[in-house]
């Protein structure tokens, strides 16, 4: 596998020409005055940080992978190190407000530190991704004794953090949870249960690791109405923020993955370990969902990371190996045979990786700004941004993460027997993604908070919000002909969507199964559509550009070319899903669970 | 993972109800007489094997994979008492002529076996199938003396065998091969070259291993014209069919794989080893590709195998993981939460497993029967069947193991983050069957067979040979309305493929890029519409046997609601492919190839 090389092109691409964030961060309230040269500056320390530091650890980490001992976890070499520089390089406050201790960052920034990062060694990322989960629930629900005790170090990357959240018999039903905490009358709950999947539940690299965990106190209520959130450190938090006795937090056990083998996936046992309330009691779901929703646009920011990596493989290797001829003449006559880049089969795998890849980073850039509006914008933006971050969270996640499966097979497809072998590093890649489409809320679950939560739950107004918005863009460009390719199949496509969503309404309401039988249909239509509307903008801006003739055209024409890939060979996806998803919820529901098999 | 079950009922629908194999068998000529009776007793024969003695060792077998020290390879726990107990039971010349020493059953059994044996333990079946290399080779251009050398212990097992195309610089380009054969002027010669990616190249458990490598003699002519085919052992071995002395065959490596780690995967270095020589000089490609047909639809099958353990898989979990309720009501009301087959997203992933898997299924055992026939019918009989096969083992190759993709990621997939755990089993059936679409020729090779070869080099001679075998069976059934819900799809996507070929044909004479752009969209189209042929075949069995009022009408109405599936699920991926098939070439051959990335 080529190193890792930071997309800075097309990260400008999708920063300033199509989202003009200079624009958006001079706009945006009680921010920073944020100058283009610092988003520079970020952007260009994020990638040094990715090429220079978490690249050269990501193969290794896989091979080396996480060892457990005693109660004790190593961690692939260089992860200590690695984890040092970025909390030292202030990297892991990047977007926590500045009054709290952080850089006061808008997300979107975050985002695209967060996408290097990540392609560069998404293994290493789980650690700093995670650390942030203490901090987020602290932010949200933690008194400003709390934060003072706890932020510093978490933000200074001295100490990390987890999220806790699964147990051996519930997972997407976190209703079913157990674990239990008993008030000790001083402010102070002692914790009891074991938690399973902890993402950096332990390693060697921090003094103290703060868990973010969700239990129940005595006599609350059952299911989700008796859940409360709980900050828990492994060793003892003085009110100084000094280092106290370890408290009966263990690792009980690291899971064998297919992959993210660098990243320590522990069972962790509390043993009336001591912590604080976050928020108020049973309220807790709600307040770790704050978290979640970022969690899953981090998710989907892991599809486009591996994405770009296994087409930055593919891409390397198409270019160099040589087999067989091109059909209309030699490219390579000096050589023994062409590099596979001239084969048309292979142009239209790595066409497929570049659309989805690129598609991503436009649609979850877009995304992130959404959030930075919701956040920091007037009254008006901050309504419409949550709206949309409502409606589309579930699809980036869903959507992005699903196709990032594609990218990454093809990946290993174009290196042919080669992509099987693990010194290529293709097959890592695919490993390590392949969880994208489970953590943080299955595909199942984004597709059924989609339609069941957000679209009907809203009688189609947030959908209408998203629709409306694409309706505009196309009526805009009304009889201009050169964007009359892109505009007519997104017109009509985002009218299907509204007719396909009447047509799940009504369904819903002569069969209680309808919802969960089209879901995920549903919601690979919409990712569709909704990639659809950002290449459709995408063309609108190369095309503006190419009327100036600039230097680097080829950039503009390229992407012009990959917005048609898109339209002509990936758009006509939508169609059978639709099609999938209008079909009776019978088609899934007919048979008795004991004959699926006889 | 529970434990591997054969699925004894669904084989029996397809050989006996769909296929009526019993006449199958008797009508073949040349053959012996093969009585109900017997067919029984292999595949309850083949099935033992399966659950008893490959099953056990199938995920010891993934974690302590193959070691390699000192040129010596050393395979998991069991495997050697396992490929000996194969040997032993008579399985390995199961499908080779009697008077060959064989047991001189049809191919269709060897398939029913295979599947069984491979779903159970495909990198164990690697060993067998790859030894089955050098005696399809014997039979098709060795002389009864080298027969009579070779054959007796390589279908005792106590010999095992490999097949040697690939070098490291040439895969799917084959005729760039530079191993060279010396003639040593006693009919014998001398075989220097390295090969890679050599399956069971070496192993611990035979006391010789006999490769089928493909080699240039000296002066031969470039590229794929100047290819022989020789046999070189390990160990030589003299006229009297006694080892002699080692023969300069060394394993320089194993290769670190993704999955199939149980099978050890070579670099062989041969160093002046000597063979003999197999068929005609400089034709020894065209030998190797009669035995790379059949290893095709072998490979097909791994689709199939390994879809079918996934699918048990992700069915047993799926009835006994509890997680939320359904939301018509509880199913499981005295405990926690329901099963989650109650959830109708879990059940459109389990209809997928099984609609792909039993497709399989059915059209593999189909289309195995062609090759029987091709072997062993009459002149006639044998015509048809050559020319389905020629037409259909390219789309069984592509289509079986791409969707087998999607059958495996979804048994990942309904296990949620279990899936991703090594202990649970899923995981290694999804890295097993990742090479799939690889090796034996990736998709893309398949799809350039297919559309450039078959399709368009047959003036859609070959085609029409299928197509009006569908159009025979729709047309019978006209005015049948309890079948028009399946006739009908089946009938337009037959007319479309007709359509979709005359436009690629038109395409591929006004672009030389069209073939190499459409193909794989092609196949995979080529593919719904075939499965959508044979489901339709089932449905109106089961329609058939339904009439009746079986005891087991359970089995039927279950297979029927599954054909809906298809069709109304399924099927309209058809329409996408093709719409993407139909697109410019220019979609894919647009950017200049550094234009693919900046």
């Amino acid at each position: 596998m080529p190193a890792y090389k930071s997309p800075l092109r097309d990260i400008q691409f999708v920063l300033r020409d199509l989202l003009d964030c200079d624009a958006h961060y001079a706009a945006l309230q009680d921010s920073n005055p944020l100058s283009p040269e610092l988003v520079d500056a970020i952007i260009e320390g994020g990638s040094r940080f990715a090429e220079d530091v978490a690249a050269p650890i990501y193969e290794s980490g896989d091979a080396e992978g996480c060892q457990f001992s005693g109660g004790r976890v190593t961690t692939p070499k260089g992860f200590a190190e690695a984890f040092r520089a970025w909390g030292e390089g202030g990297w892991q406050g990047l977007t926590v407000p500045e009054e709290e201790g952080g850089q006061g960052l808008p997300m979107s920034l975050g985002m695209c530190v967060g996408e290097m990062v990540g392609s560069a060694n998404w293994a290493l990322n789980m650690y700093s991704g995670l650390s942030g989960a203490p901090v987020t629930c602290l932010l949200n629900g933690g008194s400003p004794e709390l934060k003072a005790r706890f932020l510093p170090k978490l933000l200074s990357g001295e100490w990390a953090g987890t999220m806790c959240l699964t147990e051996a018999h519930c997972g997407s039903d976190v209703g079913l949870l157990r674990t239990r905490a008993a008030d000790n009358g001083d402010g102070t709950w002692n914790i009891t249960g074991t938690k399973i999947f902890i993402s950096g539940g332990e390693q060697d690299f921090t003094d103290n690791i703060v868990h973010a965990i969700l239990a129940r106190t005595e006599g609350a209520p059952d299911g989700t109405a008796g859940i409360s959130l709980f900050i828990v450190p492994k060793f003892w938090v003085e009110e100084s923020g000094s280092l106290g006795a370890f408290n009966n937090v263990n690792c009980g056990a690291i899971e064998k993955k297919m992959g993210l083998k660098g990243s320590a996936t522990c069972v962790m046992n509390y043993d009336g370990a001591r912590g604080f309330m976050l928020g108020e009691e049973n309220k807790g779901l709600a307040l770790m969902f704050k978290l979640m929703n970022s969690a899953r646009i981090g998710t989907a920011l892991q599809g486009l990371a591996m994405s770009e990596r296994a087409f930055q493989g593919a891409l390397g290797y198409a270019q160099e190996r040589l087999q067989m001829r091109s059909l209309t003449g030699p490219k390579n006559p000096g050589g023994p045979a062409d590099p596979i880049i001239v084969h048309p089969d292979v142009r239209r795998m790595l066409m497929t990786q570049k659309a989805f890849t690129e598609g991503a980073r436009a649609f979850l850039y877009w995304l992130a700004q959404q959030a930075d509006l919701a956040a920091r914008g007037d009254e008006e933006q901050a309504a419409q941004a949550t709206a949309l971050l409502e409606l589309l969270t579930p699809i980036a996640k869903g959507f992005c993460t699903e196709t990032s499966q594609e990218v990454t097979y093809l990946g290993m497809q174009v290196f042919g027997g080669h992509g099987y072998i693990a010194e290529h590093g293709m097959e890592q890649v695919a490993r390590d993604n392949r969880i994208s489409t489970v953590y943080e809320g299955t595909t199942g679950i984004q597709a059924l908070d989609l339609v069941g939560r957000k679209v009907l739950g809203s009688g189609g107004e947030l959908l209408r919000g998203f629709t409306r918005v694409i309706h505009k863009f196309c009526e805009g460009h009304n009889g201009n002909e050169s964007m009359a390719e892109f505009i007519k199949p997104l017109a009509a496509a985002n009218r299907e969507w509204g007719e396909l969503t009447m047509k799940v309404g009504e369904a819903a309401m002569a069969d209680t199964e309808a919802v969960g039988a089209c879901s995920v249909d549903y919601l690979m239509f919409s990712g569709y559509v909704s990639y659809a509307w950002i290449w459709a903008r995408v063309a609108e801006v190369c095309q503006e550009k190419l009327a100036a003739e600039p230097a680097d055209a080829a950039f503009y024409r390229a992407k012009l070319a990959t917005a048609r890939f898109f339209f002509q060979r990936l758009l006509p996806r939508a169609g059978a899903h639709a099609a999938a998803a209008m079909a009776s919820p019978d088609t899934v529901m007919a048979l008795e669970p004991e004959a699926f098999a006889f």
